[in-house]
Parts: C-alpha cells; structure tokens; sequence
C-alpha cells in the first residue's frame, strides 16, 4: 500500500471514467466513419465528433481533476500504479489545458471531414479534391502545435506532436536512429540488387476469392490468440485495429484478388495490435494507466506476428498444409518456397505493401517530409513534388499518380502528423522483443513449428500487454528484454533473412 | 422575426449542440450493440452508455441552460419555432432535474445489460436468464417514475413513463382509446371466423434465400424513396431504425426462410420511419425542435408504408411483377391473390408478425400489463403467468414457451416501459393520414398502381417530415388532416379490407 491519499485517486479515477466514455464513444464513431457510415453521414459525424472532443477538453480542464492528479502524484510511491495514473492523467490535462477548446472542436470536425475527403480523393485519383481540406487541418495542427510548445511541452513543434503518440520522443535523436537505419539498409537492398538474384514470388501470386481469403485470414487470427468473442473483422479501405477495452477490439482487412500477402500478412499485422488490446488488464479498463504504452510498442505488436512469426520458415513448414486446405491451388508449394516468396527485396512506391527491408525508407520518407512540413520548409501546396522528389531520392522510384503517391496514406487525413515514426520505433522494439522472446521460451522455431502459438503470446501478454502503460515505452521494452532499445537486433534479423533467400554474405 | 433575445436563443442551441453530440454518439453505441458488438463488449459498452448518459444529464441539469430556455420561452411568439425549440429543451431539462445523475447512469448501464440477457434468454427460450436483470430494471424505472412523479411531471407512475415517448398522452385517455378499439375489433375477428372463411396464403409461403429477398427488400426500399447514402440496412434480431441526423439513418430487416411476407413488409416499415428521418429539416439537425414530433407519429409513418401501401392491392397490381423478378416462384400469382395472401385475420402469438386486425390486441395485452406492473399489481415474478393469461382472455391463444410469449419483445429488455401504447396511436395515426393524403391527391390508387410513390413521400414529407417537432403529435395531425384524431379512419380501413378479403358485411 501507498500512502496515497484514497481520496484523490478515488476522484482521479471516478473523473477518468467519463473521459473515457467520451473517447471511447469518440473512437466508435471513427470506426464506423471508416466501416460502417453512409456518405451523407460525415456532416452530422463531423458535428459529433466535435461535440464529444469539445467535451471531453473541457473535463480535462476541469481544475479540480488537476488537483487530484497532482495530489496523486505527489503521495504516489516511484513506479507504483498509482503514479503511472498521475504521470498519464497530468500529462493529458497539460495538453488539454495547452490548447483552447474552440481549436480542440475545430480540429476534431477538421478530422473527421478530412477523412472523408482523402477518400475521395484517392479514389479519384485526384488531389485538389483533399488539398483544401489538408491545408486547413495543417493549419490548424501548426496551431496546435505552436500552443503546445508555448506551454513548454515541447520545444519544437513536431516534438509536440510526436509527444502525443510516442511520449518522450523526440525528433532529434529520431533523426539519428533513421539515419543510422538508413545507413545500414540502403547497403542491404544494394546488395540484393547487384547479386542479380531475385526471390520466386508466383506460389502467392494465386487468384482467390474473398471468401477463400477471408476463411485463411480467419484461421491464422485464431491460431494467434485472437478472440472472436471480443472482436469483429469487417472490409476497410486502409485497414486498421480499434479497441474500446479488452473486450471489443475490432479489426479490418483488405484483399488483392491475385496476391495473397497482403491479406495474410495484414491480418496477422493487425491481429497482433488486437492482441495487445485485448490483453490489457481488465481491471485497468478506463483508468489513465490502463492503455498500451505507446504507439511504438503498439506496432511492436503487429510487427512481431506479421514478420517474426508471419515471414518465418518454421511457421510456414506448419502452415502450409492449412494454406493449402484454404487456397487449394497452392497445394505441393513447399515451405522454402512459400518463405522465399515473402522475402522479396524490390524498392516499390506503396508502404503497406513495402518488404521488410525497405519498408523503414518509406517512414524516413514521411518521416522528413513532416519535419519539413511543420518546420516551414515545405508547402502543403509542395508536398506533392516534395513527395515524389523525396521517393526517387530515398527509395529509388517516383510515383506515377497521387494515389500510389502523396495519398497513399490514411494518416493526415486523420491529422496524424507525427505517427509515421512510431512505425520503425515499432519494428525496433519487435525484433528486439522477438529476440529475448527466444531465449526465454527455449526454441521459438520449435513453437513455431507446432501450430501451437500459445507461448508467444503468452511471453507478450507477460511482458508487454499485462503492463499496459504502467512504465514508458523504453522502461518496458528495457525490462521485457534486459536492454535498451537497439536497432541492432532488427538489422541482424533482416541480415540473417537476406543472406538465406539471396545466398549473401551481408 | 419574433422579440426572442438572439443571445439566449444562440445560447441554448449552442449548448444543444452538445446534448445532440451525447446523445447521437449513445445512439450509435446502441445501434451497434444491437448489430456489430461482439458478446464480451457489453461491459464496456455499458459503462461508455452510463457515461454518456451521466454527462447529457450534467448539461441538462446546468442552471444556466434552464435560464437561456426560459428566457426564449418567455419572448418567443406563440407557435413559433423558438417557442418550440424552448418547449422540448424545459421538457427535457424538467424531466433531468427530477431524477439523479446516478439514478440516470445506473439505468443505462442497466439497460445496455439487460439488452445482452435479454438476448440470451430469448434464444435459450430461458426466462431466468433474464429475469434478475428486469427485476432491477423495474425496480430502477419504479424509482425514476416516482422521481418524475414527485417533480409534477405526471400524476401516476405510468403517465410519467408515457409521457417520454409520446408527450402529453396520458393512460387515462389511452384506455379509453384501447378499450373502445378492442371493443370493435373483437366482432371483426369473431365475424372472420364465424364465416369459416379464410385466405389462401400460400403465395406468400415460398422458400427463397437471403440474397434473393435482400434484394427485393431493396428495391422496395428505393421505390419508397429510401436514400442509400444517407443509410443502410444490416440484419437485426428484432428489426429496428436508427438515425444519427438526416444524413445517416439506418434500418435494420430479418428475413424468413419460408415466407416472403416479414422481410417485405418489415422493411416496408422500417423504411417508413427512416424516411421520417432523413426528411426532417437539415436546418434543425441539433436543435431541440429538430426531431420526431412523438413516436406515435414515428409509428404512423412506418405503419403507412407498412400497411397503406404495402398491403395494398393497387401497389401489387404494379409490384407483383417485380416480386416476380426477384422471386421467380411469385411467377403467375396474381395481384389480387398476394393482396388477399396479406390480409389473414388469426389470433397468434407474435406481435411482429400479427395481422393488422388482430395487432392491437396484442398491444392492448402489453398496455393492460405494464399499467398492473408499475401500479403494483403484478410482481415482475408473475409477469410470465399474467402474459399468457392476458393473451389467452384478450387474444384467445396461448403461448407455449416463453420466446413466443413474454420474452418475445425487445422493449422492457431496454428499460422502455410505457412505449407499447405509441403503436396503436401509430396506428390510428397512420389510416387517418392515408385517408386525407388520398383525398388530397386525387386518387393515391392511382399513385400506388403507377409504381411512382414519389406523390405519397412527397405529402408526407410536407404535412409530416418537415415539420419536426415544431408541433406537438396531437395538433401535427390535426394539422395535417384538418380532424383531431379519431379510431374512425383505422375501424373502416379494417373493415373495408375484411368485407373484400373475406366477402363480409361488417
């Protein structure tokens, strides 16, 4: 026991619950924006949305709840449950109480339109259709930024808004770790290329019909841990997890007609953020510490099952036969060559359908365009030829059209500015986890090869989901492994794989 | 322009705006419990529901919104639109004040519960899996009536119950109304049966999937004037409407394996409330005149489309054909064999699936019931014994298993007691409007036989829709039809669809 008083947290807690209705309410209504809605829901969506975040700002602000999470905080024992409530309630009313709620609302209607008109727009193939849209929402993100560093929570802006997805990230040393990635990779994919070897991808490249897909999507989720009974999985044009507590975390995913990868492999991806929210702690539902860590280490968790487990031979040498008993025609397709095939090293315009090892060039891409962005040095009416100048330059291809381009991508429309890096903290983190991960269960190659997955999750659900957002990020990966967060562990294992489907010494 | 202070009237629709956001986003929870949440969400979406519930009571119950609304009621002119608007928000916050936010939250989180078990027990055909939760939730709307009725709302517990649902009605005059109207329905359904006749139903009681019925389901939709990007129809245990603004209504439809008739006519019914909806005033999305003006009103429009057109003959004559499209066993039926296949007269079990005559006596079972129940006469324990007693005396059947008998409806699983009555108003509503709406354009035969319903939708939107709730239910259809309302237009409806069907003189 702490010697906090019972009060304050009684009363920290009892606010957080209405908050939290708020925000789950508010990201229900994003699902169904983005799988259920009607066209001519937007406005009325819109509204509502900023209803709710307007409301929500203004239970943030509420002095009272400061005071209690300041109490919290002060009587709270270091590392106790109690103080991670504190650390993560003060730090939501410190942005809330940054930023007026006028520009809150505004924002969340902002979003919420935005959305709708990226999707035209990609559909169309036609960027002015989003443009008008996008320059407001950068706008008014800029202005959100500004407050945010003028209240000191950060002292650039896109520090402040990286903060709001990766708490203590900052762009700076990011700068550093891509750089270094960078560094190392660009070798890599030169290596590949001038080994004048590529990989046989045709044993995916079947034509299979939704049903079949969605009959093997199914499988592998279950095989993962996944659980239906707190989880639905429904089409999306850019597929995505969302989670409203550990017992209603839903999923989306998407289909190629002639490949079947992308389907597999997005919702093993997805399953694996699933998994972590539906592993959080049920009794830390609705408390300010009761959520995921970061979105780093949320993609940790998609990244760990979708290439650690996904693109591993020895998952493939239990799998095939249940991918065969799906998709008949890969029948007698061997597990070296169904590996092989998920192993292809190609510089390619699309990031969610990027390989392994180029996959962090196209954060880098997004990751300095952004900086440029809030930074000043790029337009939102210049992002388009900055897009594309930017591809050629990092990862040696130029986009065609605007939908293979600059709209590729859901996040701005949603102002997710500041997310894209939280993509390569997460493949650090999940190589590095997927490493200690085994040690600590003997052979990993063993589980893998049993079609029993129990262990993985169990190791995860120990280490990381159990945890929620007790320890910051870099704390919980440092005690889930022993060591701070490295990228050596994730080169070693693109190495290792590249030097076993390209016969290289890399 | 009226003498209103512009700044109280800005006031209270700028806080009203916020009370729309709660309220639609619990909406939306609540149509996706019922549709998409998987069975372990229900925790979590009953506390997001408290949540949301316990903040719209908070606005309401905000001194200051009470002041704005009395301050435009007091200016406003008589019969204007700020009168009203001023109207339903003291009508709403009158009703907040008088019951506690915790009594409030407490009885959502119990609804969104008793939703699940109810849901389980029905399919278990299992009253005791249900009946803890209705015990807490009667005893739970016994306090919050007793509340309302201590706050002068109402006299009785049951008035004050009513008076959410269809403002101003009262028991008193509501057992009038059934009493009188079971006193003349009775000798039709004894006058059918006594003639040894019946009708050939068999048209209707063809085998046809779900595909083949979905779209039929749709296009009568879209004959009716259904907007499809301002909704969507997903299937539901017990088929409901549920709109979100003008822009986003969604019905929901069940199909049979065997008969064609509920999934037509069922959707025919949801369509008619969904157009209710998208046709109210975009201008008033949001504010406190902007809805339905009752749902007797609500239930008038769906029971129009339902009933009016959908068990018409004229409209056959045109739709027969297209049945025969989507339906090829239909082929050969003729319009007057469908029309006479739609108007059995049978004493039976199911509410939903009652003919028209015999509907409101199935509606008088539920009134005299809930009245015993909240007068203290009849213990929730006993409520399965009164029920199928009630319909043995009244409807002259018994049920044989609690699923088809007291646990067949969804209502009181969401804690809405007093909203049965609202379906025979619905009723007497929906023929007195037909009745002038044929008057009114020369011959609505004519209409329904030329596959063009847009003269039907057309009045409907001008007499009803557009008006919201500007005008209270009663004076709505006086305006509309130029009579109060009157049991008159329905008994003669039935009796000129018997003396056909049946070849009576009643």
């Amino acid at each position: 026991m702490t010697s906090v008083p019972d009060r304050s947290l009684e009363q920290l807690l009892q606010r957080w619950v209405d908050i939290t209705a708020l925000e789950t309410a508010a990201g229900l209504a994003s699902w169904d924006q983005e799988t259920m809605m009607p066209a001519k829901g937007q406005p009325g969506r819109g509204a509502m949305l900023a209803g709710l975040a307007g409301l929500t700002h203004g239970l943030l602000t509420d002095p009272s709840l400061r005071e209690s999470a300041e109490a919290v905080a002060e009587e709270a024992e270091p590392a106790s449950i109690e103080a991670a409530h504190a650390h993560h309630a003060l730090r939501a009313i410190t942005r809330a109480d940054a930023v007026p709620a006028g520009l809150t609302r505004h924002l969340a209607e902002l979003r919420s339109r935005s959305l709708s008109s990226w999707q035209e727009a990609r559909a169309a193939n036609d960027l002015t259709v989003f443009q008008p849209d996008l320059t407001e929402l950068v706008h008014a993100t800029i202005e959100m930024a500004d407050a945010l560093v003028d209240a000191g929570i950060a002292t650039s802006r896109y520090d402040a808004l990286l903060d709001e997805y990766e708490p203590g990230a900052r762009a700076g040393s990011l700068t550093d770790v891509l750089d270094d990635l960078v560094e190392q990779l660009v070798p890599l994919v030169q290596a590949v290329a001038d080994s004048g070897r590529t990989v046989d991808e045709s044993p995916w490249l079947v034509a299979a019909d939704e049903r079949r897909q969605e009959a093997l999507a199914r499988e592998m989720a279950t095989l993962a841990g996944y659980d239906w009974e707190a989880g639905r999985m429904d089409p999306a044009a850019h597929p995505f997890t969302c989670g409203f507590g550990p017992g209603d975390v839903r999923i989306t995913r998407r289909f190629e007609p002639d490949d079947l990868r992308p389907g597999l492999l997005g919702t093993l991806h997805e399953v694996g953020h699933a998994l972590y929210e539906q592993g959080l702690p049920p009794e830390l539902t609705g408390t300010p510490a009761g959520g995921a860590a970061s979105l780093g280490v949320h993609e940790s968790q998609s990244r760990l099952w979708e290439n650690h487990v996904g693109r591993s031979l020895p998952f493939w040498s239990w799998a095939a036969s249940r991918l065969a008993h799906h998709v008949p025609d890969t029948a007698g397709v061997s597990p070296e060559q169904l590996w092989a095939g998920l192993h292809p090293v190609r510089p390619s315009l699309v990031r969610v359908e990027a390989d392994e090892t180029t996959y962090n060039l196209h954060i880098a891409v997004r990751f300095r365009l952004e900086l440029a962005l809030f930074d000043g040095d790029v337009a939102v009416a210049d992002l388009r030829d900055a897009w594309d100048e930017s591809y050629e330059q990092l990862v040696g291809v130029r986009p065609a059209n605007v939908a293979d381009g600059v709209l590729q991508d859901i996040h701005w429309s949603m102002g997710a500015f500041g997310y894209f890096p939280t993509y390569t903290i997460g493949n650090l983190m999940a190589a590095q986890l997927f490493e200690r991960l085994d040690a600590d269960v003997g052979s990993v190659d063993g589980v893998l090869a049993s079609g029993d997955l129990a262990p993985i999750l169990g190791w995860l659900r120990d280490r990381i989901h159990r945890r929620a957002s007790v320890l910051g990020a870099d704390d919980l990966i440092e005690e889930a492994t022993g060591t701070p967060l490295s990228a050596r562990p994730l080169v070693d294992h693109l190495r290792r794989n590249l030097a076993a489907a390209y016969d290289l010494s890399v």
